[in-house]
């Protein structure tokens, strides 16, 4: 048979056809060799975008960009090694206290997570706001750290689906962004090269997250545990909310603080039950049936923290006392002007604002500063009183058009909102089919 | 208001919405810049070929793209500028005869014509089959030429409609060809950078054409004719066969001869009616109530046809004695294998033999020979007996295979097929609306 040309290809898609996996993995390596031109891929993307892709097309393009580069080899740490991704959000400082977590109940927790952009924050730059922490390990360090240790948190070598790299910056200039399949190859393509056997996903559904809506983040979920499943992996989903930002501490130094706080059994109660659910979910993929309560408060899961801190180069004190790390001395609270219930707490109007404090980024070349943030004093359904503070900002020097910006996420009303669940749903792989 | 970004407006066609005419405006001028990347164009080529473009998006897309290069000035020539342009089929000699003819009665046509791709021919090539004639003139001598003879064929130079060129290309290699706005703009780009005030439009249909049914040709037509009537000039379009080829000689020479044998009231009845009858649209345009079987009974339209070959330095004995123009000499005669009524005499089929053996090109660098060519002897319809010729090759030395895919090309029936009409539709202004 006669092989289809790149145009042939486009064509096909375009009119609704199935790539086959053969001309999927064609189309990836002709992009890194050149013969497939970006203007081309870009054509194919935003065909893909209209058309969609079917289970198989989209793990045979996970499968092609996985193997566009290097795939860990973690063969030599026994056991099923899981790792949980989450779609993004604001105050979602979950991955800190969840791999050790995790990791002193026995499952090995490889992590390999990424900076913030926009208003989501990245778990990498809230981890190098321990003084000293380094994520830019070589692969035989993190091997050997998630071996002695249970777990490491690095940032993505530059080997690692390299297409993926290369198709994400067409996207994110091309309008193809928001395409499920594509968003699930590129998920998929960068853990299943960490060489993980199971994988936990956090779909967050929000204001403050990439699906604003229910039903497109059942669809995304769905799909990621589908293909995942018939990629060979175990996976599950949890859908949680983002409307308002998760836990109090939006920032960097102060939500690893918060996050590390979870392990000696204190913090925000919506913090601790997303955490705890994720990492019950990450113990039965391992088929592991120990306390997570029990690591917590034997104090295991601070050791592995400590532990896993020392080993990346990082002030392992602050395991033991989060309240090391430092904030921006200028804190400046944002009164509520009325009395009533909370209604709003926008996640997306929040993650802006610290943004534009300096705790995140508009452009990956900025860069952060770990020590300011804001305090999320109140949470939508919360009953507050006039002058009541909503919020509070640490700052270096105040700001009134970003303290106008925190008021403005926050609505008051007479009579309290209706309810909104933490947990949204959760999808298995039987239910996924 | 904020303009919006290249992504942004990607976005917006990708939803279906309305880009405004300063934002097409920018992104042709933004290719040509470099601010607007090939990749980005070929996303929103691909967003167009599923959202499509209203008339107001597709008249400023025409307009920027020929505003991106040179626009003849034809102010200096008196009178009604009419040309005709046809989407290309196979034996389309037309314009060769139709210039001298239009012209001859007082109506100027200046007329920038292409060279043949795949399995049509370009009136360039046919042109050039004329000893000495040249078709890269400057623009001061095809308007000076225009004024003087009234008539002028020449190619597209460099400096007309760059953003067309550049879009067509990355089109080719897209799968983004097929899109009527996309194709409206390009024609009419092209031919409004002309500097003309009237157009006839001639779609073609059926296997040999680019639209081969009538419905797709049909919407093809309307829009060009709604488009181009918009953009302030006199459109009409008529929708004629090309299921076969259309008069007898396929090829270079052999169609120039043709063609100028209608000059002296001589030639195949199909491709006379089809050049009168656009002859006629063109003189209806301009407002011009002349007799065309006069100009040629009275000598005129060859005298002009004598004049312009003259000016552009070509042997202007052919006017007067077409048979001057040489074919290749061996003739090789496919017989009928059976008597019946022919079915199909395939353009398609038959245009492409005429590219294997010379007469066109696969690709752009291709070159032609011109003395080769078919003579399609019998047409849909025609009675024929067993061993009469159904066609003759013009070639220098045998080729079997051509020869088989010539006599491929025919189906002998018992009994007569379906009459076609060889004029199918005809679209003025008022019923593009």
């Amino acid at each position: 048979m006669i092989q289809r040309s790149t145009v042939e290809i486009i064509a096909a898609k375009r009119d609704g056809q199935e790539l086959s996996a053969d001309e999927i993995r064609r189309v990836i390596a002709g992009l890194a060799s050149g013969s497939v031109a970006d203007y081309q891929m870009t054509a194919l993307l935003m065909a893909t975008f209209f058309r969609g892709m079917s289970d198989a097309e989209t793990v045979a393009l996970t499968d092609a960009m996985l193997r566009s580069g290097a795939v860990l080899d973690l063969s030599s740490v026994p056991g099923v090694k899981v790792d949980k991704h989450s779609t993004g959000g604001v105050g979602d400082k979950v991955s800190i206290a969840l791999a050790p977590l995790v990791a002193a109940c026995g499952v090995p927790v490889p992590m390999v997570s990424g900076r913030g952009l926009g208003h989501t924050g990245g778990t990498l730059d809230k981890l190098e706001a321990i003084p000293g922490f380094r994520t830019d390990l070589s692969t035989a360090d993190f091997v050997r750290i998630v071996r002695e240790v249970g777990t490491c948190m690095i940032g993505q070598t530059k080997d690692v689906a390299p297409a993926d790299k290369k198709i994400y910056a067409l996207r994110d200039v091309t309008a193809t962004v928001e395409c499920i399949p594509l968003i699930v190859a590129s998920i998929l393509s960068k853990k299943l090269a960490e060489g993980i056997d199971a994988l936990v996903l956090d779909v967050k559904v929000g204001s403050g997250a990439f699906m604003k809506d229910l039903d497109h983040a059942r669809a995304l979920a769905t799909a990621l545990v589908r293909v995942g499943t018939r990629a060979g992996k175990r996976v599950v989903a949890r859908l949680t909310d983002m409307e308002a930002p998760l836990g109090v501490a939006v920032g960097n130094a102060n939500e690893t603080r918060e996050a590390l706080e979870l392990l000696h059994g204190r913090g925000p109660a919506d913090l601790r039950e997303v955490t705890l659910a994720l990492a019950a979910e990450m113990l039965a993929l391992a088929g592991v049936t120990a306390s997570l309560q029990n690591a917590i408060d034997s104090g295991a899961a601070v050791r592995v923290a400590e532990k896993m801190i020392e080993a990346q180069h990082g002030d392992p004190r602050v395991a033991a006392d989060p309240s090391l790390l430092q904030v921006a001395p200028v804190r400046v609270e944002i009164p509520a002007e009325r009395a009533g219930f909370v209604r709003r707490a926008d996640a997306l109007a929040i993650g802006l604002a610290a943004v534009a404090m300096g705790a995140g980024r508009s452009r990956a070349e900025d860069t952060v500063d770990p020590s300011v943030g804001i305090e999320v004093l109140a949470k939508p359904g919360d009953r507050v009183e006039r002058g009541q503070p909503l919020a509070a900002l640490h700052v270096k020097s105040r700001d009134p058009a970003i303290e106008e910006r925190v008021r403005a996420a926050y609505a008051i009303d007479d009579a309290p909102p209706p309810a909104r669940p933490l947990f949204l749903a959760r999808i298995t792989a039987e239910e996924a089919r």
